[in-house]
């Protein structure tokens, strides 16, 4: 591990904490409450606002946009798509969190359709979502990864250089490129599957974490390392997916740099 | 109390967990987040899809179909439906949670659309909702149930011949019957009338149940057994509805299925 | 500290537990969860509805409406005003939360109209909410107040006067005012503003104790100070706010009037 990215990326929760910054939502009624309650625990300002007859204005306040397809619906992707102009004009970065693609035309064909308009700065989903943004078949099953042809690693880069947006492939191990960069995050612990929403919260994360730094694969890595991280912590105080869902949040909160940077686990891959 | 019984119900959750069915969700924002914690709380997987241009597609890909009315809208019906539909090509259970039918027109006329159009495999609602769909009057208060003219075990019976589905009345006592046979469940604790949702946890659980035996009644009376063990072990270690709320999700989680079969209190009444 | 009036205000919580009101939300889906189980833990009784299709017929069986705008779209903005209508004619209380007024013209515009179209009881804010109400610009970032150019008192009494209806202006002190009278409530803790949905659950609050006094600003104040006080021993147990969230529903259940009497810090200003 390199000690030195380590400490940078770590370095990202204070500058968090110190903007504060405004993160517009368009997401899913499954996870929107833990969705705030992520940003909060970690000191930035969610804001929820669906409405095409909103979502510019909302976002031209923002210091980022994260696009959550879980519940989508015609209008939630033309609010998509109007609030990733609107950002793409302000200059802020963008998070798409394509969940389910692959297990419906409706979803891959809509993330795909963000995709192409919108400048995407971070593109996280789970192997499955990301391989059938690639064109694999029968990647999918619900929101729920199947086997992929691609290793996660490989996804991660080709749909970044397909896409021309960083890629953030989560599961056991998370892969996160800019198409020429590659690195590895294996932080995590077994009870974020048994919790609905950690794949929309380190999507949530991701956006975050993209306000402090032009760098948006290291930002990325390191939101995705904080979660990790934090879900460690959590997982060994927690005796099922109730406690760790609640404890994950005061952890979150509770974290400072040093404990931060002393357990990511964070790899240059290439 | 019949041992054979318990541990035949029992038995279904450790089926649940080697098979992990997938549960399509058609559901309501209040409750979506619990109903998904509950699924993965007990080893099946979660799937909230609601537009009409997928829902049929993703109920194509899933092991049963939970249709709940909680905050319903005229789309919602129309996507009931389509998924319905889907799941009875399919020969997926379905399972109806027809939240304040009888509290408006709209509720019991849309419960009534769904049971009629489609094949429902289990109805599970209070008693004022399903003595409402029966055509008694006056019989709920919002979404909660109001003194009702005919018991709860006769309206089990009685639905269940009405509409030729299996149907579960819950409440201190639980009453499940297809027409014939009628069972009753004793387990709960009072707690879960102070945590929003637990009567929809508890359609989403029968709906994971039935993906396991084709007996419907009794993989309903097995997962309303579940929900109360579980609730009275919570219950006993909590000191008010959050902690319980959190706990729940970990008793769950946590179950083995001799612990279950040995507090289930389940009757045959006749 | 008049012990008179925390006497009296703190004897509403044991009249919502006896009288067990039926509270209707028209609400966000960031916080309906929430809000329903802020309902139940202090004896009353939530209904979400949203549909045009039924709101009236809803509405027309409740005790009091709590108006959200949180998540608003102008479905929901013709709900309100349905629903409102209804409540207006059956002479319950009407409390509306204008998430986000200010933030953007939709939300502003929105929340004026159901003002000027709705007898509203209690208009609950944070102070950059009720700001621009007023007409000063600039008071909102997101959903979080700004400074503004009143202060929360005279924004209360202000926003009293011009709109003919009881103002909680909350924040770090909440200001209560019928427009000649003003209260001020100095219980609260600091991890409040770490949960999503707080304030949300306050003017759910307002609607419940609205339901057994027909002096709104007192229900009012009582409903706030009885939050505060909540937060404050929840907030002395919890270490971080996923705790904190669990444990304040725990409070609000276990809370008697006598300790809540000793805690209430209400102010008569003037």
């Amino acid at each position: 591990m390199d000690q030195k990215i380590n400490h940078h990326c770590a370095g990202f929760l204070s500058l968090i904490r110190q903007k504060r910054p405004l993160i517009h939502h368009i997401t899913n009624m499954v996870v929107a409450n833990d969705n705030a309650n992520a940003m909060l625990a970690i000191g930035a300002s969610p804001v929820m606002a669906l409405s095409r007859l909103e979502v510019e204005e909302m976002t031209a306040q923002a210091d980022a946009l994260v696009l959550n397809l879980g519940t989508l619906n015609p209008e939630i992707v033309e609010s998509c798509l109007l609030a990733g102009k609107a950002a793409n004009r302000k200059g802020i970065p963008i998070v798409l969190d394509p969940v389910g693609a692959g297990a419906t035309q409706f979803r891959t064909r809509s993330a795909k359709k963000i995709l192409t308009e919108i400048k995407i700065s971070v593109l996280r989903g789970n192997a499955g979502e990301i391989a059938a943004l690639l064109g694999e078949a029968d990647t999918m099953r619900g929101v729920d990864s199947m086997p992929t042809r691609l290793s996660p690693s490989v996804l991660a880069r080709s749909a970044s250089q397909n896409y021309g947006t960083v890629v953030g492939v989560t599961g056991k191990i998370d892969y996160i490129s800019d198409g020429s960069r590659l690195f590895s995050v294996r932080n995590g612990h077994h009870l974020m599957t048994a919790v609905s929403g950690t794949g929309c919260m380190s999507s949530s994360l991701c956006g975050a974490f993209a306000t402090v730094d032009t760098d948006q694969v290291l930002t990325s890595v390191s939101a995705l390392g904080f979660l990790g991280v934090c879900a460690e912590i959590a997982g060994k105080e927690a005796v099922g997916p109730g406690h760790f869902h609640s404890v994950l949040f005061d952890v979150m909160y509770n974290m400072n740099t040093k404990t931060l940077a002393s357990l990511l686990r964070i790899e240059v891959e290439s």
